[in-house]
């Protein structure tokens, strides 16, 4: 079915207003989901909300924190979500490290005892409305092993790197650091398809294309796959927002991140509170005119987009480009829902006692 | 042949000092290449030291440069390298951003200006040392080319994060965001060896295992190999660097990098100045008391070093460790210099009419 942005966006709020959010906070968790199903990064939008639920449900998730700054300088500070909705607590973070580059050129927040904080992308988006450059990252439940290890250590954990442009949209990495994120494995599943070597191994730490194989002790590989192929820089890259998000935080890092599923209990021996994020936001014109920034950010585009191709019909694709053209094209014909996910929100509007979809 | 630190430490000082470097610089951007060696990172160090005279010759490196703070906020700064090695500027900006860090918490430096500045790991440990977090990137002459793309855009682009640890060695990453960098090709080449598919496109945008592919109109692929594996990710981190860098500094960026060879000439149409750089440094107790922060790491890389293995004679590496063990090593023992290098010194030595090596 196809829904409009507007109709998506009330059922959503009413979700989280039915779990007792605030409604701010009802209104900020549903912007944050919807941006994801408008860039079409449909495997963190409302897709997750019987997830978000469940966690709710089972007292994993506080629908009402009290947010709060535990430790700062001018421009840093650690922050408390306590247990709340990761959508509504990363916000809170960013909010607070773009008045610190308001002050003082930058702002850095780590954040514990959060939750799923949604698309990365939607929290470094608030720094490059005020032309500032935004960066993001989360630890997550463990699914990916080190190079060498068979053993299920980090999460796919993302990085997200945000910059304004001129005539162009922003140009925004981001990316989980594990070769494939699971949401990718999760469309194989439904379709019943192989997935390509380099992805996942068993147990046994062998290659396997199949996409069930997490479900028989296996694990999602780093960025680069193998040695050869550099999976020790995927593997660096996941300690670093690890590090950052929870060792920096007092979150709980590694093995110890509590699962994002509510049939699966979180470890019995935590050594710190939930799971950590890590926000930035530094101002342009910290280090140069706005103006001189986007006119070379605009050539850097476009000189990328004229790259000499392999393949004449597929250009070079500008991180952030796809989602772009996902929004305008979703903005204007809908968001497409798949049975299976309108069918669970309307089961999820039934025990939430709120009206069904409507499009 | 085994030189000693000190010896070696000597002779690459007595290098720079001929070529116009001041006492103060040579010692420094000796510093930077002998950490190379001694962490066993032999493409970043005194290998390179012929290099640096030819760009020298060539007046594309000023051995007494006047470098610059040219625009700042109270944790952010532009510098002007003035055309000096990056082996002094890059330490240079690094200090100014860990004063920042001192009175506000963290500090940001974007560097143009400048050229090929070592190991990325010399400039984020400087951060270390004062319990701080340190990051270090740079951009560098094109030699990767975009997913989709058969074009060298992209320089091999190194991120490096850098964090204090209690009774273990600091965790750095320290990385190349291609699949494989340079040096690992030149070694394939004087060995006459093939690489492993994944690594270079011939000029068609075909996988190639020939090392010497560059040199026919090929390039370096970015960190996931192609696209299935993730390869626009490696590109949006290369990406990432070169913003950071270069367009947030006005140093050139991609295609407009000038080469490190002084055989190659640098672009008649330059979009900025030199190369660019970005070094950032955040106080650890920005966020949590020091002592906590290095508990908590220590138990990370204590819990990552014992996860389960594959094979039981490979234990998980944890970022930074083999290049601590082979500074403990070399510190010992000596630093091992190949033929051709060791011959390559005494040649430079005659022309700049110093000692010759001495062991």
């Amino acid at each position: 079915m196809l829904i409009t942005e507007k109709a998506l966006r009330a059922f959503t709020k009413n979700i989280f207003l039915a779990m007792g959010c605030s409604p701010e906070h009802a209104t900020l968790a549903a912007d944050v989901l919807l941006l994801a199903d408008m860039r079409g990064i449909d495997s963190h939008g409302v897709a997750r909300l019987t997830g978000y639920v469940r966690l709710w449900e089972k007292q994993r998730i506080n629908a009402d924190p009290n947010i709060q700054i535990v430790h700062e300088t001018p421009t840093t500070a650690t922050i408390d979500g306590d247990g709340g909705l990761g959508l509504v607590v990363a916000p809170f973070a960013m909010k607070v490290a773009i008045e610190k580059a308001e002050k003082y050129g930058s702002g850095w927040i780590s954040v514990r005892n959060s939750n799923h904080f949604g698309i990365a992308g939607y929290h470094a988006l608030m720094a490059v409305e005020k032309n500032m450059i935004g960066f993001a990252m989360t630890n997550a439940s463990p699914l990916v092993a080190p190079t060498f290890s068979n053993e299920r250590m980090l999460g796919t954990n993302p990085m997200c790197y945000a910059f304004p442009a001129g005539k162009y949209p922003p140009l925004i990495v981001d990316m989980a650091t594990a070769a494939a994120a699971n949401g990718k494995l999760e469309i194989a599943q439904r379709l019943g398809k192989q997935v390509p070597e380099g992805w996942i191994q068993d147990k046994t730490g062998n290659y396997t294309t199949d996409p069930h194989a997490l479900k028989t002790g296996g694990s999602l590989l780093p960025l680069g796959s193998d040695r050869e192929h550099g999976s020790h820089k995927g593997f660096g890259l996941s300690a670093t927002v690890d590090i950052l998000s929870a060792v920096l935080s007092g979150a709980n890092y590694g093995p110890w991140v509590p699962p994002f599923v509510a049939f699966l209990e979180p470890p019995t021996d935590p050594v710190g509170k939930g799971i950590g994020h890590f926000l930035g936001a530094m101002r342009v014109d910290g280090f140069r005119p706005v103006g001189e920034f986007k006119v070379d950010m605009d050539n850097w585009i476009s000189r990328f987009k004229s790259a000499s191709t392999i393949d004449p019909k597929q250009k070079v694709v500008i991180p952030g480009e796809p989602e772009f053209e996902a929004q305008t094209n979703r903005q204007k014909n809908g968001i497409p829902l798949v049975d299976s996910v309108a069918n669970d929100l309307n089961e999820l509007a039934k025990k939430m006692k709120i009206a069904p979809l409507n499009h």
